[in-house]
């Protein structure tokens, strides 16, 4: 592989600290094989393209599972070692499911090429992945959100000191599906202070902290005692976001508490309270008036609280023992004053930002295309990045475009390099939604077009999004279904959804295993062992 | 509840620290009860009497279970919120079973009271117990291994400044049954680096190091190279103790590579080694001849070395990035001088010993017995510890005996304190081993007689042991039996010890899932996502 890089373009990388130092090299491809269904040993020509895919989620995992392993081989690159079925994810941190019913293993695709780490820089040139290993039993599978940095240039010069190993991982075509973080709007404390729900470890915090607090708030006064109000605060449980995930979770954490807590803390129960907060004029915006409605008047029979436009402003941990010893949070906001809301968990919901990858990858200084790059040196390329979402731009079919930065800001390919899933912004459409959807359709179209012949079949079918409208649980066996052909409602809606979900991209083994926990739940408890 | 203590004796308990500062008196019962099926506000004599049972293990669970709540108010003190059904923790820590369908939450015992936590301190004249309170969610279901006190005295003297909360919970009888801590023999290095197989905690942990190793060994050289013989020290296995516990760990663990990681690290391998080592002449003692040398033929044909006649004497951390990065140790046996073996994974299964609970309570000076405690003032009496076990000494009827430390050294009973279990040594059997089998024979015949007639109809009948037999696990579908009755070896051992495992001590629950698990985990392969 002729290295493609002019001097500035190489310049440039070093300058960012992605020269890649310390390995000479990329190593080749037959000494980064620890599989036997890799091709080793064989001619460029007759051995299959390697595809490279950055991300284990729906986009990524959903993308791996359909392209075809007689034609290509394939590689997962990803700091988790499985796929979460996310829709499933407020279910398991309630202990209706178990965690490990909605988890896929990377590994249990046959013939899979893995390696567990981060993308840290991509050599767009050279094609080649610089990664950074993480596959110590400590990894906490815990959502991360990125530090705030005080200018988008700092992230990109001042990358924090690898923990992990560094290996490079050369690739012939490359699938960019790394997803997008917590949007926490750099509001303090929360970063620190709020439990997401995104991974299968925040799903496991979230349930150890529900469970946790109720135990310490059954204990009688001791040394450190804990008053009614002490109490009132603690079993506060404080959902930021009115989305589907946030309402979701508030109704499951609602069932939880009223079938299995309630029996076990009888005591407990005047304390208990649930808030859901938005900043919006009403929640679940993407159903119509009459399905919110709904919604909220199931909620309000369930006594959730439901707190549209307000702001939250800030979030911290209570003085004293209350939050030295409890981990009691104290929330402030806008429309409230001076006065703050005492909560034992705050779950943070409020959306999507941009992986700090893209914008590290968008630095680059890309080799100008065609046979001759030393042509149009002169002209800087780079990846295209959205402005509004900080994702790669891509077209209708999914390629990752350039723009070069002549007098006319020319839009171009970068070649073998496809962008799906949360990462990516359609050119065509920039306003489809970060959902599963989304992110499963186009992973599901860009391997199908693959395997039917490659980039020419990509070039030849643009993507096109279907939509097979949203669901939403809302507790008591109810939830509600819009999309463009019906409104569902009740328990015909949950009958739908759960059954949606049983159908859809799961293995066999969680196929048997979802159904056999809703049951066993359902005639003997949820699971509420606390280890 | 008048005070019993004397002078003197009260004298000694401030100076032990167990004087309960802080808390001006006992906690009024009412004022304890967090649940409602506890009698509030009735006077002492038609309330039912309140038992309070330490410890929710084979002895503790096994008794509360049994214990008539119609009869008597159970109230369970312990640091674990669960049970852990033992037998079947090495198939949880490769995978086989999922962790929670071995663990049975203490709250789903109806109208059960539960305070999470450690005794700390007992008055046993004021029947009273100091317990420090440990619902935070960090708590880890660890087996916890007390650091080496210089001398006995020291770890009475200066207990560890409390982390939880304190609180007193009275009782009207007490049944001891804590349990004991993991043996070390004092072993540099075991406490820190070793893995123990103890409580489902550990057995997670077990879980995520053992994918973790073949994880980190999958990578292709990057920065930090990881040579062939630096993965077969990563990727050996060592266990230490050929007891059951020990055996059976090591079979899973073998199924599971052979199994399941086989497939998924092909090229890995030619590296992977497990290795039992023994200090005894040979495993599995409590086996006749026959049986063991089955068992040894059985670990020969797949691979499984074992060494006996091997004295650890040290373990430590290996050095420079194989230790500090991927946690490689280093192993030093006696029989091979000064070169060290290398291991990824060290498991310590050697026995018991007494919890440093008993020690602290042992040292307490009692209040005499009989209705005048001021008479016998000048003669000390303490509770009756066993010189070579650390256990406490009972009668025939698990009754707690004292020592009168007399010129006769008169040995008395302390009324209402029962201790079954691990820290039980019985005066008239101190041999009988410290198993689930025992603990739960105890547990039943303690109870029972409590429910027919309190403590008139346990002194009305001893315990008596009966042996059931003993099973080990062999790994390939293998087991083997023995008992005073028969025989059993192979497939036949297998049905025998799965089908045992399923009717003995689970809830419904557990009944259902473990076989659902073993069908999964058959058909589809074991659990081997890491969170």
């Amino acid at each position: 592989m002729p290295t493609l890089l002019s001097h500035s373009s190489k310049a440039s990388l070093r300058g960012l600290g992605l020269g890649f130092p310390g390995l000479s090299q990329p190593a080749a491809i037959s000494s980064c094989s620890p599989n036997r269904s890799f091709s080793l040993g064989r001619g460029k020509d007759t051995r299959k393209e390697r595809v490279v895919i950055l991300g284990s989620g729906w986009a990524g995992y959903g993308f791996a599972r359909t392209l075809d392993p007689a034609k290509y081989e394939r590689v997962i690159v990803s700091p988790r070692s499985y796929f979460v079925f996310t829709p499933l994810l407020a279910s398991t941190s309630v202990g209706t499911l178990e965690f490990r019913t909605i988890l896929e293993p990377v590994r249990r695709l046959s013939g899979i090429g893995f390696y567990q780490g981060w993308a840290d820089a991509i050599d767009f040139d050279r094609k080649t992945i610089r990664v950074e290993t993480n596959a110590a039993e400590e990894v906490a599978s815990k959502t991360v959100v990125p530090a705030p940095a005080t200018g988008a240039t700092q992230a990109v010069t001042a990358p924090p000191k690898p923990k992990g190993d560094l290996i490079d991982i050369p690739y012939d075509k490359l699938v960019i599906a790394c997803g997008a973080y917590s949007q926490t709007f750099g509001i303090e404390g929360v970063r620190e202070h709020a439990h997401f729900l995104r991974d299968i470890g925040d799903a496991r915090r979230i349930r150890l902290r529900v469970l946790s607090l109720f135990e310490q708030c059954s204990y009688p006064r001791g040394t450190d005692r804990l008053s009614d109000a002490d109490k009132r605060q603690l079993l506060h449980f404080a959902i930021v976001g009115g989305g589907p995930t946030g309402i979701e979770f508030a109704a499951e954490l609602n069932d939880l508490i009223r079938d299995d807590l309630a029996p076990m803390y009888p005591d407990l129960m005047p304390f208990v309270s649930i808030t859901v907060y938005d900043v919006a004029p009403k929640v679940l915006p993407m159903f119509d008036q009459a399905l919110a409605k709904y919604a909220m008047d199931t909620f309000a029979r369930q006594n959730i609280k439901v707190k549209t436009e307000h702001h939250l402003q800030r979030l911290r941990l209570a003085d004293g023992n209350l939050g030295q010893r409890h981990g009691a949070l104290k929330i402030k906001i806008r429309e409230l004053g001076e006065q703050e809301v005492g909560a034992g968990l705050v779950v943070w919901s409020t959306g999507l930002m941009a992986n700090p990858l893209i914008a590290k990858l968008a630095a680059l200084e890309l080799a100008a295309p065609g046979p001759n790059p030393v042509a149009s040196q002169s002209t800087p390329r780079h990846l295209l990045r959205d402005a509004r979402t900080g994702g790669i731009v891509t077209d209708a079919h999914l390629r990752a475009l350039t723009e070069t930065k002549d007098t006319a800001a020319t839009r171009g390919i970068l070649e073998d390099v496809y962008v799906i899933g949360d990462c990516a912004v359609m050119e065509n459409d920039p306003a489809l939604p970060k959902t599963a959807q989304v992110a499963s359709q186009q992973a599901a179209h860009l391997a199908k077009r693959l395997n039917s012949g490659g980039a020419a079949a990509v070039a030849a079918k643009p993507f096109r999004f279907r939509n097979w409208g949203t669901l939403t649980y809302l507790g008591s066996w109810k939830a509600i279904h819009q999309s463009q052909a019906d409104e569902l409602r009740g328990w015909v809606a949950w009958v739908v959804w759960r059954g949606a979900y049983l159908t859809k991209s799961m293995s066999w083994r969680n196929k048997l295993l979802v159904p056999v926990y809703w049951v066993v739940s359902w005639l003997f408890g949820r699971g509420i062992s606390r280890f």
